[in-house]
């Protein structure tokens, strides 16, 4: 391995330098500060933990993403998580163990076994908010309330909202009657909303023929708020689980028009992600030029259950690495600095010492000093001694 | 594998749970604004990157401590990161690239395959401030200063400060002409102050027996600012890299006196913590009631080495997580609430989207309110509506 090698990082691992760094703070700090604002509770989860407690009740999607390695002192597996989600649902359940609603939130790092697309990135930070505790619509609206605030915050001003509900696809294809594979093809063919595919898979099968027929054409129903129509007319004859995914989807979709009458909403009914994993509805933003979500979410109702301690759960997160790179927001601030000479005079340390309790000062390290550094240390002032006491004076 | 062993954690893993989370949270922001306001800048490394970078120059303690997975990608070795200090000379030297000084800081999480001391936590969260380009002992004294300063603005006042020099070890050890066995029982011995042992070890071997008597004085001659004459007497004869080690800890230790009256000083010239990483000074702080180092640092000039490109280093660090146990720094902001009430009325969302510009508000999930839970969601004023306005009131 040659030295140039060995700087090399992981294809997909990437790093945030100056002043990328001070960009994520404080876009993390102003995100999470309007966060409290909404009465949700700061969490840090443990980076790693026994696999057992990561994966439970998440599905295949997140055991891939989830890096595995042997504990030392118990000889367990423990994964390094790759979502914070499924922390905050045990901390709700097991130490906080509140009666009534629990609102939390985090914003740590997160590790992607690979990376989720093309392009992106295996180190997110991830920065969510966690519901519990409260089945109804209002739970759902606030959460994705607050993602819209927060995307607005970190300027994402126009977003496009996708909203969809697994209650649909789940209450068809359970009362369908297909066998295991056939179903396993027509779920992977909705969710790439391959209609040929679907066709051919349909046709051909031993099953309920009217669910066969809503299942192909939910695939065809997405698109803007009259789609929710189109859908009412499809699967007018299914299951009650499957009219009432409906009518919550259009209840959401009301409030949220009249509550934010600028942000663009849709459908999209073949939106399945985290099938196994999500109970109710879901969705996820998306923003100009960026080709995935920005910002995602749903109900997971069943985590609690798995645990024996049943609570209901909706939340959203979004990573900051992301935010920032799409995001302007206004006011980072670029603090200027002040050089201070070196010198072995008493009087300067105290002088410095005061300074910095509110400005920037850099010490030069040797008597030839930085001055010549000053831009690239930031610097547009100097200290120096005038008259027997230290001034600030322009560069 | 029942519920309840699905919700331990590792041994030696713990996590933050509110109010805990926003303890450390406020702390991080202070310390990191103050690290700023010294000039250093804020990178934010990956948790994961190949081992060889992550190893490089830092000798078996890192390798040990280092929890190591296969990347699916490249099929090469990946390290959870133990420690950030190496990740920020590889930044240095890589990415930035820069002459003269750069400061840089950082605070993130690392992994510690086992617990660095019984019952410590394998999850610090790690802040420390590296600077790079300068060789001169004014760098060492800027670095051991905002060591203080960040304790102190911790609310850790009274801290005692050891000081060594791996430099004094270094340099007699290698004039000896030991066996290389002995000398690996002699460093053993050494660290471990084992005056029998040593004695045993030096009397018995073949080998500068001028050296012998040193090393076996080095282990009594630690203790306050007096063993710094002490340890001048005792290495009186030996060769110039010994003595000139000596005169630096003679000179920082002077000059600290000077600046910081009230720390207390000492030496402890068996310190070898890190030895095959550290190049120079090294020192540690300790705080009343805490049996290890609170924060600690030195010298590694030899990373840059290793690399291709020389770079001379020192820096320190500390865990987040012990400082915030510790210390009991005024002013933790703990901002009270005001819970708004479930209802469709319209003015209402505009009423709480204009407080939350600068207040905490809790909006209830249901009629029947979360009024009962005020305490527990820090909610001290509600509001209500009063002749047709929204109104905040206390409760």
């Amino acid at each position: 391995m040659t030295v140039s090698d060995r700087w090399l990082l992981p294809d997909g691992v990437d790093e945030l330098l100056p002043p990328n760094a001070r960009v994520v703070e404080q876009l993390r700090r102003r995100l999470l500060d309007n966060i409290s604002n909404w009465g949700y509770e700061l969490i840090t989860p443990p980076m790693i933990e026994f696999l057992e407690s990561l994966l439970t009740g998440t599905g295949n999607d997140l055991n891939l993403q989830t890096l595995k390695v042997t504990d030392q002192l118990s000889g367990r597996l423990m994964g390094i998580r790759a979502d914070i989600t499924p922390q905050a649902a045990r901390i709700d359940a097991h130490c906080l163990r509140q009666k009534g609603v629990t609102r939390l939130c985090y914003a740590d790092a997160v590790i992607h076994a690979r990376p989720a697309h093309l392009l992106t990135n295996r180190c997110p930070i991830q920065l969510g908010c966690e519901l519990f505790g409260e089945a109804s619509l209002a739970a759902d609206i606030e959460v994705i309330s607050l993602m819209l605030d927060t995307l607005k915050l970190a300027g994402l001003e126009k977003v496009h909202v996708d909203l969809s509900h697994v209650g649909i696809y789940r209450g068809l294809i359970s009362k369908a009657g297909f066998e295991r594979d056939t179903e396993s093809a027509i779920f992977d063919a909705i969710r790439r909303k391959s209609i040929p595919e679907l066709d051919e898979l349909l046709s051909g099968t031993v099953g309920d023929v009217s669910i066969a027929k809503m299942l192909l054409q939910l695939a065809n129903a997405s698109g803007g708020v009259d789609a929710i129509k189109q859908i009412k007319s499809i699967v007018a004859g299914a299951s009650s689980d499957v009219l009432n995914a409906v009518e919550q989807l259009e209840s959401i979709c009301d409030q949220l028009q009249q509550r934010y009458p600028n942000v663009e909403l849709g459908f999209d009914f073949c939106e399945l992600r985290g099938y196994n994993y999500h109970t109710g509805l879901v969705f996820a933003a998306y923003y100009n030029g960026y080709g995935h979500a920005v910002a995602q979410g749903g109900r997971y109702d069943a985590i609690g259950k798995e645990f024996g301690s049943e609570r209901s759960a909706t939340g959203f997160s979004a990573d900051l690495k992301i935010l920032a790179t799409l995001a302007s927001p206004d006011g980072i601030e670029n603090k200027k600095g002040i050089l201070a000479p070196f010198s072995d005079d008493n009087t300067l340390w105290d002088a410095i010492e005061q300074l910095r309790r509110s400005e920037k000062v850099v010490q030069s390290l040797s008597v030839e000093g930085e001055k010549s550094d000053a831009v690239k240390l930031g610097c547009d002032r100097e200290l120096v001694k005038e008259n027997g006491s230290w001034v600030v004076k322009p560069i």
